[in-house]
């Protein structure tokens, strides 16, 4: 098949692979409808993290299934599915307590950017459309994957509560997903923090009732305004770096929590204020399974549409073009058509 | 009067020094019945923390009011009061959200080892006994103004919950107050890791279910296999080194919360293992105004009795012995009476 592989830093190809198979009875095969480049990719793609040269890349995808292990039996060949990122049994005692992302049985999707993606443990990771959904609700459906639930995790992690304010520090796609995680939690004020003009219109589209597009303590100032004089009642970190964590702790009001799904890189904790400020964090790799029946049912029913992220949409064929619009900030988000 | 003071390293002397007085008109003086040493004291009698050479040491006494300033309506000579080791208004927007220890106003007790103790914000800090209370109960009264108050918050921050797993790293008067505070709320298991005979019997009377004496990789082991294999529900940090950290972050099951209230000192929090086991630290300097109503009942209907940590009872005259005893580990916790 077709799969998108990475070589070296900034080296993305088009390669002919072997096609997936069913190795282990709980395995599915998905034929990919869409598949999507994701924020985390560009760490490597930057050098950032190590590289195994010549592997396929690529975590999120949603298509058909084609084919099922022996174990299998909620899913069937034809069958539309939502594919989260990370695959996870739904049985152990972590997926027991909604923890899927440290399930006990955990692995990622890995060829997300291709013809065909393997799925293991496909009984407890996909969830189903009910019949083949319609073409416009294609990029919802792939933002469930990992983004919109990663906002979502954000949120949930902070204690996002209705009536409150929320602070989102980062104007990606998680952060952007973030804000409408905030604002259908029901948060009075939900503030992003956002230079790119682009990003803070989607930010407004999903109820961002406040930009801010200083940094640093002019920023800080400025939230601090915005919530009463006090810094926000939840935070939402959605990049990973030591200087948006700063900045998340600067803002976050004494007794609430930073909740922060960005993989953190040269983070460095602010230990000392956290304890002064009695100020949390939580958060980590989203447990995506544990929120896609909810999330599927907001955006089947219409009340959501994070699909909005994807501002760019480009064949398979196209994906190391796609690689370099992510890179240069040109594009929030690549949706990739095999 | 008569107040301990501190010069340098380990040299703790009972010096005189001049009353304290009504300085502002939210001011009260209080006749000290009894003070006591904190493990945090031993920061600076350690040479871990810098020294002001000749200031009043101890933030931790219960007695009755002396002399109140004018804007001081609540309370009046004569009244017999517990003194939380941090003063607040009780006004202000943190007080508000119950995060007293982090008050616009915010000021601590400088002289708990002393004959008299000015206490700022008197109308926002002060709890009064109905009458004055049996010697008996002095000792629990004074344990509620920091280390009761602070092993409830570190229970609060990690989340403890009726019918889980609790583990308590830390076998100091906090730690001990965070296995009591734990069983009052209803943890299943409680789990006290600790090496030291004595203080683990206090844990037992205090509710531990559980005691682990082992350290390291073993210990951690040892949690795991009382906690059903996922770690702890809740992790009670209660020291505040690396080492304890370290701890605390290896007996977490994925999903839980540690609260930590030992004031950090050369911690490095571990935050790709937060992240990859969504396990979310909370915590810091106790509100301990705002739980003392809670616990003051708690107190004075016997269902608590955390005075029991007070395994040593001195004249104030010797104070500098106990100093020595806490540093040696000979005594729990050092009460001393003026």
């Amino acid at each position: 098949m077709r799969a998108t592989t990475i070589h070296a830093a900034g080296d993305i190809r088009l390669s002919e692979v072997p096609d997936p198979t069913i190795q282990l009875p709980t395995d599915a095969v998905v034929k990919v409808v869409a598949g999507c480049i994701c924020g985390s990719d560009l760490w490597p793609y930057r050098g950032e993290n190590p590289i195994d040269a010549g592997a396929t890349i690529g975590h999120e995808c949603v298509g058909i299934v084609e084919e099922v292990g022996g174990d299998v039996t909620s899913f069937k060949a034809g069958d539309f599915v939502v594919v989260p990122f990370c695959h996870s049994d739904n049985t152990c005692p972590h997926c027991a307590v909604g923890m899927h992302s440290v399930c006990d049985n955990l692995a990622m999707t890995s060829s997300g950017q291709a013809e065909y993606a393997r799925v293991t443990q496909a009984e407890g990771s996909l969830v189903k459309t009910d019949g083949t959904p319609d073409a416009a609700m294609i990029p919802s459906l792939l933002a469930l994957t990992d983004v919109m639930a990663t906002g979502w995790h954000a949120a949930v992690a902070a204690r996002v509560r209705e009536g409150g304010t929320a602070v989102i520090v980062g104007d990606g796609a998680v952060g952007l997903c973030g804000v409408l995680a905030a604002s259908v939690m029901g948060a009075e004020k939900v503030v992003l923090m956002s230079r790119h003009e682009p990003r803070q219109v989607i930010g407004r589209e999903f109820g961002a009732t406040h930009v801010v597009a200083e940094r640093g303590e002019e920023g800080t100032a400025l939230v601090k305004e915005i919530t009463g004089g006090v810094g926000a009642d939840a935070v939402l970190e959605c990049v990973g770096t030591d200087s948006s964590m700063g900045t998340a702790f600067a803002v976050a009001r004494p007794g609430s929590t930073v909740g922060f799904v960005g993989v953190p890189h040269g983070v460095e904790l602010p230990v000392r204020r956290m304890f002064q400020k009695n100020v949390g964090l939580a958060g980590g790799m989203a447990p995506v399974r544990a929120y896609l029946p909810e999330l599927l049912d907001l955006v089947t029913s219409g009340r959501i549409d994070p699909g909005r992220v994807f501002d760019s949409v480009l064949p398979l064929d196209d994906v190391a073009e796609g690689y370099r619009a992510m890179d240069e900030r040109r594009a929030i988000k690549v949706l990739l058509q095999p």
